[in-house]
């Protein structure tokens, strides 16, 4: 009985398009598109050298602080700021890898970082969850538990376990024990685990070693390391950098820099700080633990002088996401951008061009890590289960625009063309007849169907679409198999740990 | 009390961002995006010349199988039928202009169509019209002039005449002189009219004298020549295509393939066939008068083989789109593509993904005359108002995108990184205070606001915004001056015409 339902789920699992695409990893063979020339790349990294050894950096950690001061740097340690050195900085920036695999439980789900390999992550940060009968509220440990699954599920998606949504019903200084625990055993992509303060990152790294052994190969979970623009990065945040880089697990340095509030108002100053900004992380990551994986991080955009908003999705922001690539590849260090950004409320027009605005950038600047690929809303704030069936369908559209289409004697049909002749159709051609099932990209969610059927059929629009597709693919979810006795550990870990951290500030 | 409503009425237009760009040539200085390596071209350029000398093509008018024949083609004029040699047709093609200007009644607004140049042309084609208030009915009359008069106000358009929706309300036979005297007085930017058989082009044709003189310079109007794919031209656009490039006029050949149903199932196929109809139509403008203004035209998509509906914005038309550019570069030659194109039937997500799944390929292949850039809407059967206002905004965003930013002292602004310090903010220095009304691109429709001022505000979504823009955009409408005695000629003609014409078929 158990085993025809499951016959069944899979049969109807088979056919959605969106769960087609085999998962694989993604490659982007065009040449990256570039809009700055070569001489004003060195322009954008002689400010920031400038930057780093005139004005410095606050780094508000007295281990980073000995770090710096062993390695050579100029640290005024009561003000907690250093000033750092071109020659030091350039020398660990240069023993980061340009490449690294990074490792899943299962490993046909490992993945490639660096060169012209595209991950697609999902969203992180979010504080509310909405859909289209409830709306927005405020998101819970269901909602996060939904999102691993359904990213789980689609196989566009490179990643399923970051921040997606806060579960605001699990007191702050546990939530990061559920949330990895719901990452490692709902799905067996890899996982990526806030990166904030010595504690969170020491019970992830203890979760790990639970699931993978010894952590001494291929990393095998990360987190994105913000720095406290202008110029500062917090004891939170280097606690996170320091334990993983020991680890050698991965970092992506990221300055998330407003124009006109965190940096001056131009995009080149923007990216001159976020440049000065994401190499002193990327360095002290190498002094650490030289080689620890890194990826150099970009989320520059600009503030909305008339709201004081940040801005997504805007020509600003694509400027600065080409460019934060072109600085990457001169530093030969894979590359972190973000992809579905929007300061839309709703998942409306707006939300997809603001979307494409950053999607269609990241993917041609060769951005090698795609986080935010999915499901955000409303500036950050909102995880959409709209917008993540809307996004991932455009996503599956760039597998299949990747790969572009054969030219040879088979594809090219010149048989056919003479026998169908002037005037005629090819609906009916033998040639046709053996590809018609395979040879196009079927959308999942775009109506292809005439006026009147489509109002006939209701006259949905996409949103309700999305809506019934992921409560359908929800419905067909099967966890990933796991060794009993390893998810018993992980539990017993989070019981155990739930117990200690209770009423603690984890950041202390 | 006229001058007062005037200086209020440009008062008012000052204040939407829409109108804030200036009306210029858009050129892209970025390097084209290609997605086919040169010994691709040459694959497809061999097998559309087989095509040309072993299939061959109809042409359903005499005029043109004599025009054939004395160039030294093989004709078979009982079939109708012509077989072209290598030779002919490419000496024929290398006589076309790799670039040429198109005048305007208003010399502020001539063209360049060319090189890195990209002119934005509106719908055209489309049967209804829709908006959010009445919904979608059947074109008429004033939504064709209300169509002309947003482009014409629109500066990011190049062009504000095309058959943006049929005037149903008016007979067939006098359609192309009301579509043309709206073009001509309600704008004064660049015109095209239906290159229908020859009764048609010979009145756009005389009425263009009207207001240009002798048509002995540059270009003043020009259309679309259509195939009927699989290679056939019939007499309406063989009229149209001989009529017009006789008078040095403007044609942008168009093979309209649907892979799977005009031609065979693979994107390779159809583009050897377009390929092989737009160079035969190119040649024979040539033939008609050497050096002709002709644009290579493309718009090859699919057929979803599961409804028989073409696909808009899919990355079959994506490729197709990308890979017409490179052949048309090939050739030397000017390339016209499309840009809002979608299947969907509401402006949604799937309106909006699908347009930048079109745009982006547009913008990034070089596309020089981007036709329906503005207000598509399923499949081209209607023309959206409130589409029209999300294109626009989208339009305005590649001009600020391809503007690039500049990095120097200025910009860099380094001395206040350092004044500001770590842990700063910029809002208040006098670099942002100087720059925050001019730096950034600003939205006339994307809302940027908080989420619950947004909410407070009637929590309004894209297309209801985008209502309230062509209303009120429409409101500020003037038209532009023209001489009263070309006004009172052109009008004369359109009724003497209008008699003459009247029941009668144009295409006999």
């Amino acid at each position: 009985m158990k085993q025809d339902r499951r016959a069944q789920r899979r049969q109807r699992r088979s056919q959605s398009p969106l769960l087609k695409i085999p998962f694989r990893q993604l490659r982007n063979p065009l040449r990256p598109l570039e809009i700055l020339a070569p001489e004003q790349i060195e322009q954008l990294h002689e400010a920031s050298m400038h930057i780093l050894e005139n004005v410095g950096i606050d780094f508000f950690d007295d281990e980073t602080l000995d770090i710096w001061q062993r390695a050579g740097a100029r640290v005024d340690h009561a003000a907690r700021h250093v000033w750092l050195d071109r020659g030091l900085v350039m020398a660990a920036v240069a023993k980061a890898p340009a490449a690294f695999s990074w490792r899943a439980r299962n490993p046909a789900h490992d993945l490639a970082v660096g060169g012209n390999a595209i991950v697609f992550g999902p969203n992180g940060g979010m504080v509310y969850a909405a859909n289209l009968d409830i709306g927005r509220r405020p998101g819970t440990m269901a909602d996060y538990e939904n999102f691993v699954k359904l990213s789980h599920l689609c196989p566009v998606l490179h990643v399923s376990c970051w921040e997606q949504v806060t579960p605001q019903d699990i007191p702050p200084s546990t939530r990061h024990l559920h949330r990895l625990y719901a990452g490692l055993t709902l799905s067996d992509k890899v996982v990526m685990e806030a990166a904030h303060g010595r504690i969170i990152t020491g019970d992830c790294l203890e979760m790990a070693r639970l699931v993978f052994g010894d952590l001494d190969g291929d990393p095998v979970i990360g987190d994105v390391v913000n720095v406290n623009s202008p110029l500062r990065y917090d004891d939170r945040m280097l606690g996170g950098l320091i334990t993983y880089a020991r680890a050698g697990q991965v970092t992506f340095i990221t300055p998330f820099i407003l124009a006109g509030a965190m940096s001056p108002i131009s995009i080149a100053s923007a990216l001159a700080q976020q440049n000065a900004e994401a190499l002193a992380g990327i360095a002290l990551t190498q002094l650490v633990r030289p080689g620890a994986p890194v990826i150099y991080g970009g989320f520059t955009t600009n503030v909305d002088m008339k709201s004081g908003s940040p801005t997504f999705g805007t020509p600003e922001g694509a400027w600065a996401l080409l460019a934060g690539a072109q600085l990457a590849r001169y530093y030969r260090l894979p590359y972190r951008g973000s992809g579905s950004l929007t300061n839309a409320k709703v998942p409306d027009a707006q939300a997809a061009y603001e979307t494409m605005w950053t999607m269609w950038p990241a993917v041609l600047a060769h951005t090698n890590l795609v986080m935010h690929a999915i499901g955000w809303l409303d500036s950050g704030l909102t995880a959409s289960y709209e917008k993540f069936i809307i996004d991932v369908e455009n996503l599956a559209m760039f597998y299949h625009f990747l790969e572009g289409f054969t030219i040879d004697e088979e594809t090219l049909a010149l048989p056919m063309i003479a026998a169908v002749g002037p005037g005629g159709h090819h609906f009916g051609t033998p040639h046709t007849q053996a590809r018609y099932k395979t040879e196009f990209y079927q959308s999942a969610l775009s109506d292809r169907q005439g006026y009147d059927t489509w109002l006939n059929a209701g006259g949905q629009d996409v949103v309700q679409r999305a809506y019934a597709t992921w409560k359908e693919l929800l419905a067909q979810y099967e966890p990933p198999p796991i060794d009993p006795a390893v998810d018993e550990a992980l539990q017993d870990f989070v019981v155990r740990r739930e117990k200690e951290l209770v009423g603690k500030n984890l950041y202390d």
